[in-house]
């Protein structure tokens, strides 16, 4: 039988990157795989979807536009051309790109150190910020960089989310009271909020706590209600999640009944109707070089988000996505969205499972619901003058309350203090400081802690256990040790991070015994020895020698040894390298192996329990 | 027998950091160790040691300062109380700490951002420099933050000195050939040489190259001939050190027999006569903040080299040193020169060795060389009047030039490419931007190299060798698997930046397996799981659950299940834990074994060779 018949020594070498598709151009171009087998069926199922995300995106895109400190139209018009940029590139089936709600914070935060929120400054320095986005996503994904994103651990990504959403809930409730107020952090936005507080609008005020009761109730309540009326569970599932929509009628309906724009409760007002400008975006190097930290923030952030999104509904229907691809995908769609006068966009979770639940079943879905809300600000727009902002405000409220995982902390607490330590972190300095300070906090307290952790690898001092072969830690095992050898194994891959902690360590073991001769290293642990870690063998193997004691290396595998074969360090060694611990062992221990001491095992020692 | 009588347990207990002393007091004043056991035969060896180092330290001293721009004497300053500070503290017999080539360098490109050089607020920014790197080191020594040396490699370390050096030989230039100069990188350094070019002034650069050409062959030719003429080897040693100072007597000489003075040779001229004066710098806030960058370089830098040099030496009579409270003494020793009106100092190399090779037991030899550069700046100065500048920049450049090791970077490219490419830029960012920025690059520079190479671990597709409990890479042997069960190993921890990999790897395997419907991990070689490698274990079994697979763990080590037991993963697995592959692969495969697939080996595809 061969390779190819099993499929499976045949995969294996292509698992480097997993192509999504059949290779060649519709690695770039995703569309060009799919779309050879589109067919009236999934067509069908496409357009359903579509119809229901478009019904579903036309209020989240309006108070996405909000929360950034954009006119609410600005949401729709980062809610077209996006999308059809996704369909071409992207690899996801299902995902649906868009303003969200953290990016949009993001943009607020980046776009206000320029301007004031409202003036046309202001919205060149958004329209900028998804320009820079795009061109920063599209040249990770030419340059392969996909990889920083891992420079964002789990604890400060969910610590940043949790965060995030706490400041965007904060900077809603302005809209719900009627006051005015602002702020990138909890504090001045708690400050403004204190400041203006008696001003409260009541009708304001009641319209907006009436749609969050609503849609908390809608997120846990109506779908069982609904399912007892007898629709399909799926259906009901869709039908909550158009609460919005219904909030959103509801509340204009009675602002526009009950002239209540006239007693001070504000509303989105005008939009103007058509279809977005398309324009390049202005020539601003001095701005750009004053949104590009900004940029590259909600670049990063955005593009780990989207793929986690995609990479989960992927999986339900055993699809795959290629993030390298994705940052292509997500740059056009962030450029597209510049140049037709939008916002910083990515995949959204929400807007993305709503698509995957209502049966899309290619990014076509997406092209189609763009249709969809061109066609809205084409004729709907006039209809959403007295849409008042407290709705909005409610649904942006109610949407990012559920991002928010305080309990996260508390299981990092039991499970790695490192990690706490992480998330606290960055939980605390986003809400204090902002979102831009928190990421930076998190990712650099995460590699500080990563550079602690792995500058102290485990190493033990090993002994032969009597009767075998076998060599075993002398502080856990009764094993066999002579006072002229000593054998280290060591339990790390050596790296620059480590490697002067083993040299550390190893010197202070050989001041310590005035009789050693022979130093062993076992290496059967040793996954790789960079530059670092070969200087610190180098240096340790002249140390030695200059003390008397000759340094040899056993069990060192095949790959690392291919590499030690292109340095001096074999040549140099004042010992040898043996093949076998047990070899080392038989030929150094020699005659005083007989006068061998047998250890006895102190387990009980606090460092072996911390970090074995 | 009782594990203290074996002294291999018994000291195991120790080794997390190993003491230098008898612990308590002496840990923190090392000199309480060392001063207790102090007798007349010690006293010997540490005066003649002290004297010979003295000799040494004067021109060297001189030197630095005239490269760190501060006048000459600010040298001799930094040469007295830090030594002494350091003998109380220090964990090294036998460092002698004082003004260095590199540090000096360091001082000069952060002072210069701060004034000119010559003028009082340059040495205020010095003195200011001297007094921050001791509070850096201070803290670093007192929360324990040595290990931020860490992220200086081996390459960028060896690639940073080897760009000094050159920026230092050609920052000498100007005093070889009596013209103005300066800059802080070489490009800045050939064009202000190149614009004075024509004012070289003849005796001054005979002076110069004279004194270069003595000195080079005092290193390489002057040890054999005084061999020759009967002195013993380790005599015929320390004479041929004290080259440099032959050249000061005898270019001084020159310079007033033949009044060179008048004829433009410039000269270190009047130094005033006495102590140092005691200060406390003076608060300076403003000042401080800008210096911050450069004293937190100098710090690291400073200390990396320091350690490395005691090490060295320590490990030649089998002593040890404590690299945190090596901190603290080289926190102590910059304070000590700081209010001694002195400049950043560390552990040098050069002068180490001297006082090594001159015999000094103990740190009190440190002490008696403090005095004679005290004695010698109370009487001896006026002698030093018309001692050439241009000798003094002689010195400097034959020393500086053995630091410059250009075959690195080549033995680099054959043993590794990612530290090739470290090393590489911090030399061209060091040489084309000056010392701060290529350390920064260096730092930056292989981090990302070694977050992009962590990020892609190693794992490997596994079978059933046939016949045995043995499993083995599918692409590397013959062995046996099922379609319907996939098992994958993973060579390498699971952190934050490599889990995001795993992720992926594991899911594209399973989209390309329609009939899967068991996955097991195999964690033989995880020596641990962080919170985001935890959560990407508990989303692949949420994702894998999705698609009707399940998700199983084999051959955990004990202290990750401890640990993975303290979170929800074990509750929630649709799939067991089993304790051996064997076991798992029995158990899943089935009756299926019996029609299990034989893979046949593929050795020489890309991945393997190059990653394995």
């Amino acid at each position: 039988m061969t390779q190819s018949d099993t499929g499976v020594a045949d995969s294996g070498r292509k698992h480097r990157r997993p192509l999504v598709n059949l290779g060649g151009l519709s690695r770039f171009f995703p569309i060009l795989g799919w779309g050879r087998e589109y067919n009236s069926s999934i067509l069908t199922s496409d357009l359903v979807a579509a119809l229901i995300v478009t019904i579903m995106l036309i209020p989240q895109s309006l108070a996405y536009a909000l929360l950034a400190g954009l006119p609410p139209v600005v949401g729709l018009y980062a809610s077209i051309l996006p999308l059809i940029a996704y369909a071409v590139f992207g690899t996801s089936r299902t995902l649906s790109v868009g303003p969200v709600a953290v990016v949009s914070l993001m943009t607020a935060a980046a776009a206000g150190n320029i301007a004031v929120a409202g003036s046309p400054e202001y919205l060149a320095a958004a329209i900028a910020l998804a320009l820079l986005s795009g061109l920063i996503l599209l040249a990770m994904g030419l340059f392969r960089l996909g990889f920083l994103a891992n420079l964002l651990s789990h604890p400060v990504v969910s610590g940043f989310i949790t965060a995030s959403g706490i400041i965007i809930a904060a900077s809603q409730l302005k809209h719900i009271l009627g006051i005015p107020s602002g702020g990138d952090n909890l504090i001045e936005i708690a400050r403004a909020l204190f400041a203006h507080i008696g001003e409260t609008n009541p009708y304001t005020l009641a319209i907006g706590i009436a749609a969050m009761a609503f849609l908390f109730w809608v997120r846990k309540g109506a779908k069982p209600l609904l399912a007892r009326m007898g629709l399909g569970a799926r259906m009901a599932d869709l039908l909550a999640k158009a609460g919005p929509v219904l909030a959103i009628i509801a509340t204009t309906a009675a602002v526009t009944v009950f002239g209540l724009a006239d007693k001070g409760v504000k509303t989105v007002g005008e939009i103007p109707v058509g279809l977005p400008p398309i324009a390049l975006p202005a020539f601003t190097p001095a701005l750009w070089s004053d949104l590009l930290v900004g940029a590259i923030f909600i670049s990063i952030i955005g593009f780990v988000e989207s793929v986690s999104v995609a990479q989960t509904l992927a999986a339900k229907r055993r699809q795959n996505i290629a993030p390298d691809q994705e940052l292509v995908a997500l740059g056009a769609s962030n450029v597209a969205s510049a140049v037709s006068g939008g916002f910083p966009v990515t995949g959204g979770f929400s807007r993305s499972v709503v698509n995957f639940d209502a049966g899309a079943e290619t990014p076509a879905a997406g092209a189609f619901t763009a249709i969809g809300i061109g066609i809205a600000s084409l004729f709907l727009t006039p209809l959403l003058f007295f849409l008042p902002l407290a709705t909005l405000s409610a649904t942006i409220i109610v949407a990012v309350l559920s991002l928010v995982d305080l309990r996260k902390p508390l299981e990092l607490w039991s499970y790695s203090k490192r990690d706490f330590i992480a998330i606290t972190a960055t939980i605390l300095v986003t809400l204090v400081d902002g979102v831009e300070t928190g990421v930076l906090t998190g990712v650099a307290l995460s590699l500080a802690l990563f550079v602690w952790h792995s500058s102290r690898p485990h190493a033990a001092i090993v002994g032969q256990v009597p009767g075998t072969e076998h060599f075993r830690n002398v502080r856990r095992h009764a094993v066999l040790t002579v006072p002229h050898l000593l054998t280290i194994r060591v339990d790390e891959t050596l790296t620059y991070l480590n490697s002067r902690w083993l040299e550390e360590f190893v010197l202070a073991e050989v001041a310590r015994r005035p009789d050693l001769k022979d130093l062993v290293l076992m290496c059967s642990a040793v996954n790789g020895i960079d530059a670092s870690g070969l200087e610190v063998l180098e240096s340790l193997n002249r140390r030695l020698a200059d003390a008397h004691v000759r340094l040899h290396l056993s069990e060192v595998k095949g790959p690392v040894m291919d590499r030690l074969e292109r340095s001096h360090l074999l040549h140099d060694l004042s010992g040898k390298v043996y093949l076998s611990q047990y070899d080392a062992f038989e030929e150094l221990a020699g005659p005083a192996a007989e006068t061998a001491i047998a250890s006895v095992p102190d387990i009980g020692t606090e460092r072996e329990e911390a970090r074995l």
